[in-house]
């Protein structure tokens, strides 16, 4: 089977059907309507095996993640997700593989209302990268710039379950039975704030995703702002599952550096934050206050009891 | 130097600064004001080392081809290229190389009037993904579903010389050596027919670039607009280069399988074929009439001297 059938046969129909995709898969480029009065949002993330994930993992929850890491930040960013493309480097063609890997981009796709548009396949050392288009109300997309001084940091859901999954996954920490799916589920297959982001537009000052842990994340906003935050270790939002699981330091460090929550970090005002709970309680998602923005250009204070909280830093990074 | 340092100091400002980038790289997505009253052109190239290139070929020339084989898909469809997504794996930090790649990105990018607008930097086994996003006036866009039974194939260019800059490269083939700078510059720095192919918006039936040759490609056309296609090799345009280093079934191989050319491939109807030389003058790029659309579908017929001319196809295909 050649290149293109096997495309055909796997990639020519995935995820919702949109009206405002005029041609999708199959010819050079797709052609899309964009919508008036709208900024167009782009983001791309790969997963590299051997990197990002093991070559016998699961396919379905790759092509889940994989979406899922694209779709949160659009989220992130307060987008409408519509529109994907897939580079997909493979070392073999394998049909079990591909149409296990299919379905997960299908159903995660059409989840979220977007389509498969275009892409292509090569061959060489297994690799996945997407590149994920949302819309976003013209001048209205959150940024990792806007943090003010004084504002309130929030996160959404829990942190550190992922990172305790991917753990569990490896047999490198225990987790009793009735919390395995649960952790196992938050790793393989993450879900992204989309609903909760586009409902901050009007309401953060800053957002971004987390994929990477909290500690090394931070520094993005803090960076683009040029301001400062201060966190208290004891506000981060724990599961059940992530406490039952570990001792303290290990479920902070967890919850401070372990990445593929892909929950929301944003910021607020003081003056938005007495209406918030009202505004967001429709999405269904927790929010929970960590600390506040400060004027300290680049410093991160992490505090416990009122005591500094003194932490050593395990975020990943390639090329660290 | 992290991640993100390496990306901040060799992907931060690439390629054209335009007006309508609204965030660019540094955030979890870009923000892109869309022209009004325009559609969006998405397509996506993946080059794979040992598979597209080879470790050791020169980064400043990769970064011009990953940028030309992006824009090229966009001439195919007419549009007006504009932004750009770039996904890098890379095995190691190399300064070197990654000063030469990004400026051969940019210097192309620059060309073409595009802005860098993100990306995702990650390691592994070295391959590289551009996301090329254009605009082309609603509903304008070439496809390569409108071919008509009855319609002129034309190329642009010259076909082969990408093929045997190749074979030149990797000392597969003697060119003499008046010839050998323009052929190596061929495969090296091939050209994106962009004013071209926007010219054809209004005139073509249906469009193409040719990428892994004008055999294999055709049948796109063929498969997508239901039609056959009938083509006379004496008419195919070759360089004198070509001519000089090549015998006559060699040179024909080479033009017809051939890879990399990056010459568009168009349809035109009888009635808008008299003022094609008139109207196209200005981008001062040939082009050649080498043969019909047909009504056989699918079906493509060789000719040579009015007789069927037998040829085993060579086309380049990933997974064959």
């Amino acid at each position: 089977m050649g290149e293109f059938e096997l495309i055909a046969k796997y990639f020519s129909a995935v995820g919702a059907k949109r009206s405002d995709v005029i041609t999708g898969v199959g010819d050079d480029g797709a052609v899309i309507q964009v919508r008036d009065g709208h900024d167009l949002v782009v983001t791309t993330d790969t997963m590299v095996s051997g990197t990002h994930f093991f070559a016998n993992d699961d396919p379905r929850a790759l092509g889940h993640k994989l979406v899922t890491v694209n779709i949160s930040d659009l989220a992130a960013m307060g987008a409408e997700p519509a529109w994907l493309s897939l580079a997909l480097t493979l070392p073999e063609v394998n049909e079990h593989w591909l149409s296990q890997f299919s379905a997960g981009i299908n159903e995660t796709a059409e989840y979220y209302n977007c389509q498969l548009v275009g892409g292509d396949t090569t061959r060489g050392p297994l690799s996945l990268t997407m590149t994920a288009k949302g819309l976003v109300p013209r001048g209205k997309a959150l940024s990792r710039s806007g943090a003010k001084v004084g504002d309130y940091i929030y996160v959404t859901g829990t942190l550190g379950d992922a990172a305790l999954g991917l753990k569990l996954q490896q047999g490198l920490h225990q987790v009793s039975k009735k919390h395995q799916t649960h952790i196992l589920q938050r790793f393989q297959y993450p879900s992204a704030r989309v609903a909760l982001g586009q409902a901050l537009r009007n309401i953060a000052n800053s957002a971004m995703d987390l994929s990477d842990g909290l500690y090394g994340d931070i520094q993005h906003i803090l960076h683009r702002s040029a301001v400062g935050a201060s966190i208290d270790v004891q506000k981060l939002p724990l599961s059940q599952a992530l406490k039952d699981s570990c001792d303290n330091n290990t479920a902070y460090g967890l919850a401070l550096s372990g990445g593929e929550d892909y929950e929301l970090l944003f910021t607020v005002s003081e003056n938005k934050r007495g209406s918030l709970d009202v505004l967001l309680s429709p999405y269904g998602v927790a929010i929970t206050c960590i600390g506040r923005i400060t004027g300290a250009i680049g410093k991160l204070e992490l505090k416990k009891s009122e005591q500094t909280f003194s932490y050593q830093p395990q975020g990943f990074k390639h090329f660290a």
